[in-house]
C-alpha cells in the first residue's frame, strides 16, 4: 500500500513521454479477429498508456496494474455486459484492491468508456483519482482500503436483488488483500445467501508491497480455504486469456454458489525487469511508486518493440505512438524527513532497551524500519495486512512484559484497529502506535489514504496521548518520550512527504505535555496547529502578513488530545486573535480542542478554526492544499477576514 | 452480546438466593476420587453459584456459562498448569468470548483463587466487572468485544518466546465469534510461526445472542475451515469429561501447529429449561438477563436436586446450601423506552417506504427491531458478529439505491466498523447507523460495551451527523429526520436504559440542525448535554441549585457533531456560567465542541466540561455514575465551583 513521491533524480533525464492515441488503440484492435490476440494486443498498450499516465501523474502502482491488466482487459472486451448496455443482465466490475486502478483507467480509456483526455490527469485534481471513486464513470465502488470489496459486492447483488435487476459482480482483490479479516468475515454470508452472481478475481501475484507475500505472512492454502467457506474455486494461469475464458464459461454453469478465479500472475508482468518473478525474494521495485527515467524508457522499447512485432507477424504496420513532455517538478532543496528521522532515533533507543518489539503491517519502508529490522530482526515482526490481528498482537505482548510498537498508515491503524486499541488501552499497558501518511499529502493517493480524521477516532482512548512532530528533531523527541517518559500509551502522527522547513524549533526546546512553542512572536493574530505541513504554511502566510502589517504568532503545538490551559491563557491572553490550523477534519480537530481550552481558561481572543470540513480531494499537493484552502493563501484569507473582527493596537 | 435488566416483575417473588459456600464446595470435591464424576459435580455447583451471583447482579450471560462449565471446570483442575505454581511450563487461560465470565468467576472463586466474597459482588464496584477484566487476579487480558483472543494468545506467546518463559495459551470462543473477521485474519499468522503452544475451544453451542448460530448467520464446516488456515482440528462432545482430557492429552502430541478443540455444547446445559437445543430455532430466553424468580428457583431446586443425587450415589450425605436475601432494586414507575419508541416509528416509516432496509450484528432486541423483522422479513437482513461486512454491505445496498439501517451496540459499531463507515461515506450515499447501548449505563457489562468514545470515534466522518435524542418523542423525530429530511448520512445513537424522565420536550419543539432547546430557563448557569441519563440528572441538579438560589437552565442539543453557533450566541450569551455534560469521554465529545462553538461565537460566559476521562468503571448504574461524578451530586459540585468563579447577578 505504499505510497512514494517521485525522487527527483527521475526527472534529470532526456526524452519524452510516450503513449498510444485513440487512433493507435483502434488500429491495433482491428489488427486481428482473434480474440485472445486482440486481447493480448490491447493489455500491452494498456500496460504502455499506464506507465505513461503514472509518470504524468509521479506516482502509482505500476506492478499490481500490470499483473491484473491482461485479467481486466479479457474481462471487459469479451466477458461483461456493459451496465450501460441496456441488456436485462449487465455486470458490474471493481477491483477490491484498487491499487490497480491506473491499469483499469487506461483500459477504459482505450475503450472509449472514459474520455481521452483524462489520460493525463491521473492524480490530478478534477482528474482520475489515485484510487477508485464512484465520481468517475464505470468505477462502481471506492476503494483503496482493502478487504472491503466482497462485502460490497453482497450489498450491490442483495440491492438488485431487491430492486428486480440481475447481472454479476465481478471484483478483484489482491493476494495480499487475503490477509484483511473482512474478507473472511464477508465469505460465509455470500455462501450462506446462495450468490452465486459474485465473481472474486485473486490477482495472485505473489507479491504485496515491497516482499514476497510468502515472506510477509503468508497465506496457506487458498483454495482449500475458499472451498471451506463455500465457494466454488478455479486457480488459472492469468496471463492466459484462453484459460481466463474457460474458467468464466465454467463459472457460468455453476448457479448457487459464489465463485472465486485464483488467477496466478506476475507482478509487474509484461515488461521483463519490472516482473516480480525476477527479483525472488528481494525487494520489488516497482509497487508503488513512479520509475526512474532509465526504466521508464527501457521499458517503453520493450512494449512498443513486442507490440509491433506482434503486429509484423500478423503483417501489419507498426503503430504510430504519440509524445508528450515530460512534467516539471520542483523538489525541495533540503527536505526534512520525519519518519527517517524518527526511524533512526528508534533503533538507537532499541540497542540499549530489549524489551522494544517492532510490529509492521507490511508498511516496513514507508514507516522508517527497515534499518530496525536488518540490524534485530527476531525483534520485528511482520504482520501483513491484517491491522487488528497486529494491535491485538502487541496487545498479547504488552501483557507479556514487552514494549510493543505498531506501524501502519494512519488510515488503516487508527480505524481497521480502532476497537483493538481501545481495548488494549482498557488493560493499561504500554504500546506505541506509530502512524505515518498522515493529513491531506501526499494527495495523489485519494480520501483512502488521505488520513484527516485519526485524531478524532483515536483521540477519546483513555490514556492514548497523541503527538504529531513538526521537524526532524521533535520527531526524535517524540519516540524518545513516548519510550522513556510516558507511562501510558502513545500514538505518533507523521507527515511523509519530504519538506523544507522555514522554521527551527529552539535550541532550549523540549517536549512538555499539553504545552506548545512560539515559533515566532506577533500580537494581532496567533496561527497554531501541529506538524510540517500547516506550520509551515503558517510561517509562510506569517512572512506576507508581515508585509501587511498585520504582526502574526506561529505556535507549534504537536500535542493532539492533550492541552494544557495555563499554557494557553500564558500563551494567547495577550493576541487579538487566534486561528487554529488542522491538517484534519475541523469538526473534531486539535483546533476544536484549543478552542475549547480558550474558553474554558478565559482567552477573550476571537477564534477561528481552519481544516476539512468534506471528503478530501485528490491531485497534486499544492492543487488540494489550495483546494481545500489549507494553502499559505488560504490561511493569509482567513487571517484577514478573522483580524478584521478585531481592533488593530498597534 | 445483547444486555437486559432484569425485570421488576422478576423480583416481586419470595424467597432467598442459594449458593454452595467454600465449605460445601470442598464437601463435594471431597467426595469422590474419580476426576470425571468430581469434575461433574463441581461444574454443577458451579452452576448454581453462577446463577446466584447472576440474580445478585441482575444480568449476566447464563446460557453461554452454562455450556462451557464443564469445559473450564476440567481445564482448570485437570490440565492446566497454574501461572502461580513456579512450574517451568506455566499455562495461561483466558475467554475470548468473555460472556461467560460468571462460569470462570465462580470457578475461580471454587478453587480458591479468587476471594470468596466476590460472589457477592458481580457488576458492582470494585467487584467482578460483566467481562473479564485483568485487574482481577488469574484474569488474563481484556475481552467482551468478540474476535480479538487469538491475536491476543499470538503475542502472549511471541513475548513469552522473547523473554525465556515457556507454557501454553488455552482461550475459549464462542461459536458466534467464528463470524468476526479478525478470528480468520489471525488465524494463518499462527500457523504460520508454528505456535503449538496454542490451543482454542470453540464452545460451540450452536446459538448467538436470541436465535441459533444456523438462523442468524451459518458457519460452514467449522473443521475444513481451521484445517484450511493451517489448525490441528479435534471435535468432542464439550460436555463429556473424558473426552475432553483425551483430545488434550492427544494435542500434547503435535509440537509445531496450534491447535482448536471443536466443542459441541449446549447452551444453558446443566438445568433441563435453559437448554438451548429446548428451544429448538425459537427465540432463546437466557443468552444476557437474569432469570425471572420462579425460572431461578426451578434451576436451584433441579441443580441442587441432581448434585445431592450424585452425592447419594456416592454414599455422600447432601450438602448444606447457604442461603442470602434477594437484592433490592427500584424501578422505573413510567419509564420511557426510546429503542422501542425507535423502533415503532422505523416499522411505520418503512410501510410506506419500500427502500428501506434493516441490517443487524446480532442484536436484534436491543436495537429495537424485532417487529420490524417480523413484519418485514424480505428488508431485514442478519449479518451475524460481522459488523465490518455488515457495514460495507450496507454501503453496496446503498450504491444500488436502496436506504440501508445499519444496526449494532454503539461501541461495536462505532469502532468495529469504522473505516468502513468512512469509506461509505466517501461515496455519498446515505445509510442511517444505528448505535445502541450507548454511554456510561448500563454500567455492568464494563468498558467493553460502556461506549464513552464513539462521538470521537465518528465524528469526523464527512457528511455523517450524530444525534442522540433525549427521549422517546426525540427518538421518532431523529428516525424521521434521518429518513425524511437528511440528504446524507446519520448516525443515531441511543441510551438503551429505561428511565424515568423529570422534563418534556415543549410541544412547538422540532429538529433544527445544530441548535439545541432550552427544556428550563436560568440565567446564572446553563447545563447543557444531550440524550436521557445526563439530562434527568442536570434537571434534577436544576431543582438542587434553586433551592439554594442558583438559577440554572437546562438545555437538550441532540446534535453530537454539529452546533450553530448563532443558536450558540443566542442561547448562552445572556448566562454567567456553561457546563457542558458529556455520557462520553470529555476529550473529544460534545462538550469539546460546545465550548470551542462559545469561543469562535465570542460568548464570555465561564465554562467548564463534565465526562468521563478515563477508563470506565463497572458496577451498578448509581455506583458508577457517582464515581465519575455524573450522577445529580457531581453535576451540583460542578455547578457549584463553576458558579463561585462568575459574579451572581440577581
Amino acid at each position: 500500500m505504499g505510497e512514494k513521491d517521485r525522487s527527483d533524480e527521475a526527472l534529470r533525464g532526456q526524452g519524452e513521454l510516450t503513449y498510444a492515441a485513440s487512433d493507435a488503440i483502434a488500429a491495433a484492435r482491428a489488427a486481428t479477429s482473434d480474440r485472445y490476440e486482440r486481447a493480448a494486443l490491447l493489455a500491452d498498450l494498456c500496460r504502455l498508456n499506464t506507465l505513461y499516465m503514472i509518470m504524468q501523474a509521479g506516482s502509482g502502482h505500476i506492478g499490481s496494474s500490470f499483473s491484473s491488466m491482461d485479467l481486466i482487459t479479457w474481462l471487459w472486451t469479451e466477458e461483461l455486459v456493459d451496465p450501460n448496455s441496456g441488456a436485462a443482465r449487465a455486470d458490474t466490475y471493481f477491483s477490491s484492491k484498487g491499487h490497480d486502478a491506473p491499469a483499469l483507467y487506461s483500459l477504459l480509456i482505450a475503450l472509449g468508456k472514459l474520455d481521452f483526455d483524462l489520460m493525463h490527469r491521473l492524480r490530478r485534481l478534477g482528474g482520475l483519482p489515485g484510487h477508485p471513486d464512484v465520481a468517475v464513470p464505470f468505477i462502481a465502488t471506492n476503494t483503496g482500503s482493502l478487504g472491503m470489496g466482497i462485502s460490497k459486492a453482497y450489498g450491490i447483488l442483495q440491492g438488485r436483488r431487491r430492486t428486480g435487476k440481475r447481472g454479476r459482480v465481478v471484483l478483484m482483490t489482491g493476494d495480499g488483500e487475503l490477509q484483511e479479516g473482512q474478507i473472511w468475515e464477508s465469505l460465509q454470508p455470500v455462501a450462506n445467501e446462495q450468490l452465486g452472481d459474485i465473481v472474486a478475481i485473486v490477482d495472485h501475484n505473489k507479491y504485496q508491497s515491497d516482499s514476497t507475500v510468502a515472506a510477509v505472512s503468508d497465506l496457506g492454502l487458498i483454495e482449500d480455504k475458499f472451498r471451506a467457506f463455500g465457494w466454488e474455486v478455479k486457480r488459472v494461469d492469468g496471463h492466459d486469456f484462453r484459460a481466463i475464458g474457460d474458467a468464466f464459461a465454467q463459472f457460468a454453469r455453476v448457479v448457487n454458489k459464489p465463485k472465486v478465479l485464483v488467477a496466478d500472475t506476475i507482478k509487474g508482468k509484461g515488461v521483463s525487469f519490472m516482473e516480480g518473478i525476477a527479483c525472488g525474494d528481494g525487494t520489488y521495485r516497482f509497487h508503488a511508486g513512479a520509475p526512474s527515467l532509465d526504466d521508464y524508457f527501457a521499458a517503453v522499447r520493450e512494449l512498443t518493440g513486442r507490440i509491433n512485432a506482434k503486429l509484423a507477424a500478423l503483417h501489419q504496420p507498426p503503430l504510430t505512438f504519440t509524445a508528450a513532455p515530460q512534467p516539471v517538478r520542483v523538489a525541495p532543496s533540503k527536505p526534512e524527513r520525519l519518519v527517517v528521522a524518527y526511524g533512526d532515533e528508534l533503533l538507537d533507543i532499541a540497542r540499549t532497551r530489549p524489551d522494544i518489539v517492532v510490529l509492521d503491517a507490511d508498511l516496513l519502508s514507508d514507516c522508517g524500519i527497515e534499518a530496525f529490522k536488518e540490524e534485530l530482526p527476531y525483534r520485528f515482526i511482520e504482520c501483513g495486512i491484517a491491522e487488528q490481528h497486529m494491535v491485538s498482537a502487541a496487545g498479547g505482548m504488552a501483557l507479556a512484559g514487552l514494549l510493543p510498537i505498531a506501524h501502519s498508515f494512519a488510515c488503516f491503524l487508527s480505524t481497521r484497529a480502532n476497537e483493538q486499541i481501545y481495548n488494549n488501552a482498557t488493560e493499561g499497558t504500554k504500546i506505541i502506535y506509530t502512524a505515518t501518511l498522515a493529513g491531506l499529502v501526499p494527495a495523489g493517493p485519494g480520501h483512502s489514504h488521505q488520513s484527516v480524521r485519526d485524531i478524532s477516532a483515536i483521540g477519546s482512548v483513555p490514556g492514548l496521548v497523541a503527538i504529531e512532530p513538526c521537524c526532524e528533531r521533535e520527531a526524535r523527541f517524540a519516540i524518545r518520550w513516548a519510550i522513556e517518559e510516558h507511562t501510558r500509551s502513545t500514538y505518533l502522527r507523521f507527515v511523509n512527504v519530504p519538506m523544507d522547513l522555514p522554521y527551527t524549533l529552539p535550541t532550549w526546546y523540549t517536549l512538555s505535555v499539553g504545552r506548545g512553542v512560539t515559533l515566532r512572536e506577533g500580537h494581532d493574530i496567533a496561527l497554531v496547529g501541529y506538524g510540517p505541513l500547516l506550520t509551515s504554511n503558517a510561517w509562510l502566510a506569517a512572512d506576507q502578513l508581515a508585509l501587511e502589517g498585520i504582526s502574526a504568532a506561529v505556535v507549534n503545538l504537536p500535542w493532539l488530545n492533550r492541552i494544557d490551559e495555563d499554557w494557553i491563557w500564558h500563551t494567547f491572553s495577550r493576541v487579538g486573535a487566534v486561528l487554529t490550523l488542522d491538517n484534519h477534519y475541523v469538526t473534531l480537530g486539535q483546533g476544536a480542542m484549543v478552542a475549547a481550552a480558550l474558553a474554558r481558561a478565559g482567552v477573550r481572543a476571537d477564534v477561528r478554526s481552519l481544516g476539512l470540513t468534506d471528503v478530501p480531494a485528490c491531485g497534486s499537493n499544492a492543487e488540494v492544499l489550495a483546494h481545500h484552502g489549507l494553502d499559505v493563501a488560504g490561511i493569509v484569507r482567513a487571517s484577514h477576514e478573522l483580524v478584521r473582527l478585531t481592533p488593530h493596537v498597534p
